[in-house]
């Protein structure tokens, strides 16, 4: 019901989203999505990638006089910083733990600009169709979705989903909320950084009043759109929905959430469901974590292959992050955003409310 | 392109599955189904549920002559044993960590009958599907899925996935071929079942022969698909693909896959990417691992809440399973089968390979 | 989100169709489907094939306590005279205007028995499916859809769409609300059925109560949807809304439907719109028509092909229709009644009415 | 398969679409669009509206080096002579027949500049798609999609679909492949022209060298799909397929196709099937009509009803055609060429040819 298609390459004329299933009358400006792209954008802070673009986003239709139509909404941000002659020196080499290979492998030709479509820029369509989904949780049901970083390598952070608020996961250019923590995640960022080398971790994500009922029973349960949304984001590679991983280590009687009323309400003393069972939300916070790998692109020396069929060794000089967790944290949220908020929508025409 | 609907409750006529786009003159029979799904149902071993139904499988449609006809193809298992007495008891209270809460909360009414459209037999369709998909694998690529219990509880097993074989899966009733481990993992399961408790884990599986270039680039990523796939599987909290969450505590020139020529063919030397780059098979093994909570049904009394506001204790006298692990093994294969069969007929019709 | 998927061939276990999306809470059983199904089948009267089967269909899953819960609505219907013989004289005969020779070519292979996939027995699927839509319609808003058979060959009904009754339509067995021409139809059509010949003309059908707000601008303009569902019932060759091809001789000045207030609704004074502007309803009748081709099949010696590559003459003996239309009513109706169900939940969803 | 996406209204910053699906390796660029487009726009001759953009298309994504990457193929046009000021007087006023109502009545509120998302210029993203489709076709296959007006309110025209050319389409403004039917046909627009009045009409259009094979056997019947393009173009209110109406008119006998032989080739004595046979191409030209009702925009004063509730009477002043026909060849044969090119992946990826 609420659908989103992108498009774009890190080269070429820009990247864009289209929203269709926007419900009318929703206030909507660019001010509100470019807030989101403002932080997924490089160049934020020295733990980023230095390619310095606005990401400077114009709404082409789908409003009037500052109000959704209900037609699609199509985003589009230019390109502005494209630098190819960065990239020429291994335009034929295949970057290991990168989709070069395997694009050329599935469409039988690539453009080794940057990336092309599996350059991190393609997330720009999600974050900002991910705005717009927040606005329409939130003007709806007061939904709010709240992401943070919750480890990087070995680094834990201490964050209560319960309480944590936007304010002091912004406080920090890593968006840890634990100060302590957050300072040690720099430090092992800045010398990773130094070594060539890169970190990844995990992103933890909340998002709160979401009313019991979302989610479908069995293919399009809640959970399953979730860990595909998470799973879709560039250098995912592990999803967790409730106590994940974790609660396997308890048996049926220690991971059971029991249910009681709170004010004729029927709530759970613990959430181990993560807020879904059956794949359906009951009311609780939504709690879902996304593991990203470290960064695929480093500075140090690789062996690897190129398209002409020759073992060599690559050095990269392109512009990177060391650690891409900070900016995964908008994209994380808007991931969650908008697969609730197709839910919602599904929701509301199949069940009526 | 290789789409599935099932259908069917608990109580009721039966459940079942359609399949659309399943390629023609694929050879298909009632006994291809029937393997898999007495892989599946109860009553199997002491280790599941004592549920003795035949599950036997009629195909209605969508063949001819032992052939498949490319139009759908329409299987029915009967349901025999619904004993819906046994659920009376609790026919109006809400089990802990069941789907019995959010099943009223979203459509209004629900069945208490077994669990309804929740329960597990809901299931025999994908691994019904999930057979004929595995055909066409096999016959397209010789594409080989393969999963294992490796992990219950604490019991943690030792399996080469490169090695591993479905026969020394299947020589235990735990379906874990470290034969040690499932020694172990049984004993504890005997001991949960002893106590009323029940115990989760964690199934991983292979693909193999799986040939580069399957999957889109964005959000219909093969691990995406996947992803989703496993976590619509009952009772599973956790998903990874290659490295997952452990990957995060390696650096990045520690866990990039390097490329190397072998024969001529493109290779990685270590598959920490778990077979897929950019959301792209690059023609490695496809590795993914499912974690499973403890079953929610235990013998022990509980606090919860009934359909009329009044919290009880809820004393349950249902059969169950103990663990799901054993049982999910083929359910699992079933689901990594259709996302790959999927993506092999949509790479088909894009790229035309 | 109505969406429903059928099964089935002419052969094997029988013809069937999935409902998913349905409203939970609606009251339904066999019956309310039954009863649809008892005017799609053969063997009614004289003007029909003698084909007899009873077409008694079963709800598989979906329902509980006669509500439906939310979940997939399953219906199955058994094939019983199923009489391959009738067909085996020409297994490897193209019928002319038939799908065996398009079957061959996309599939490579094909079912000779009773027309396979392409057998009238598919429709039964729909109209149980279109049942159900009606009920739903019926329930959220009193909508009525009501076809009648309009022309038969060069024999025109007279029938006012605003006032027809589906009395008036039933109380003949060509299901034409004119009793005039209804005769004559009738007389064509013995007349064709006793020279071995077969006739076409056209169904209309009116929707009434539709709320205006239906239907989704572009390309799933309410129209365009209808277009397709009609279009795609077998022998269907051309479909009308609202002034269709007759309207095109008529200058704007002429065809244009005025505006005006009526106890404040805003109405049209004529409606040559067939109540869909833009693709949407505007509260009018929705009107639309459906042109189905004579019969391919006749028992007159034809000139055509065999799968072996020889010119033969095939002389066909199976039962069949001399004209289908009075069959075709409620399938007509079926498939109006699944498109505006559809439409009705997706704007319940989009625009939360 | 090949799946599009379009957005934009007559105001704001543009039209656009966005293609998925495209096969890789196509050659594209942007005169390969702006030569459809420039077929699709206004003030191409006294027959059509002075809206005089250039509607110039810039691709935004999916190409690289001239070469389709088979990634999303984002189009942009931008919006030039948006004048809002010339729809100011009727803000508020439903224009009979038009979409102002609708509209209203579906979102709660709506634009009242130039149609907003009803405007024809949403018909330029599917111009632009058509363009790449029929690329796709003609490399594929070597497929021509050829369309051309045939009747403009009662003046009919005699074309031959197995002969007629572009360049005899071409060859008149009214696109009509007919001289004299041409001319006359010119005359009567003019006339309707001078009386602030508008015509209507017939578009056909042939699609040569489609393989058979093509389509679903039931709902996505290529007919079936077929009538739902062409009547989700703007003013369409009827479509057939080879007979349509008047194969009605005929006995089984007389319309059914015979099969006969040639170099081995099944082909068709007569096409009454328009190339299609249980919703599956038979390998003869697809032959399809389309009615387009007259321009709902005329000179005359009209009766209608304001937002607020008033009976008014409408004296519009914007621009207008007096007949859409010529410019909607090629959005016929964008539409078409889109249902061919989807149609044609699926099969590739389905049966593997």
């Amino acid at each position: 019901m609420f659908r989103i298609a992108t498009w774009g390459e890190s080269h070429g004329g820009g990247v864009g989203v289209t929203i269709e299933g926007c419900p009318p009358g929703l206030a909507l400006a660019e001010p509100d999505i470019q807030a989101e792209l403002d932080r997924r954008r490089p160049g934020q802070s020295v733990l980023t990638t230095p390619r310095a673009e606005a990401d400077r986003c114009e709404i082409l239709s789908g409003t009037f006089e500052g109000r959704t139509l209900g037609t699609p909404i199509a985003v589009l941000v230019r390109n502005e910083d494209a630098r190819p002659g960065a990239y020429a020196d291994f335009a034929r080499v295949f970057r290991p733990s990168h989709a070069d290979y395997t694009y050329l492998a599935k469409y039988g030709l690539r453009t080794w600009q940057g990336g092309g479509r599996a350059s991190a820029r393609e997330t720009i369509g999600r974050v900002a169709a991910g705005a717009v989904a927040r606005k329409v949780l939130a003007e709806a049901c007061g939904v709010e979705v709240l992401a943070w970083v919750d480890r990087v390598f070995d680094v834990d952070a201490k964050v209560d989903p319960a309480s944590v608020t936007r304010a002091a996961v912004e406080a920090t250019p890593v968006r840890c909320p634990d100060p302590d923590a957050a300072a040690r995640m720099t430090r092992r960022i800045e010398d990773a950084r130094n070594d060539g080398d890169s970190l990844g971790g995990v992103v933890r994500c909340v998002a709160r009043s979401v009313p019991p009922g979302w989610g479908d029973p069995v293919f399009d349960k809640l959970d399953a759109d979730l860990a595909k949304a998470l799973m879709s984001i560039p250098a995912c590679k592990g999803v967790e929905v409730g106590s994940g991983f974790e609660g396997t280590r308890l048996t049926g009687a220690a991971h059971n959430d029991a249910f009681y009323l709170e004010g004729g309400r029927v709530r759970t003393r613990t959430n181990r469901s993560g807020g879904i069972q059956g794949g359906i939300s009951n009311g609780e916070d939504i709690l879902v974590a996304a593991a990203f790998k470290p960064t695929a692109t480093i500075s140090r020396p690789q062996e690897t292959v190129d398209e002409d069929g020759h073992e060599v060794t690559l050095r990269a000089k392109g512009r990177h992050d060391p650690c891409v967790l900070p900016r995964a944290v908008p994209i994380v949220e808007a991931m969650v955003a908008l697969v609730l908020c197709d839910h919602h929508l599904v929701q509301r025409g199949q069940c009526g409310r």
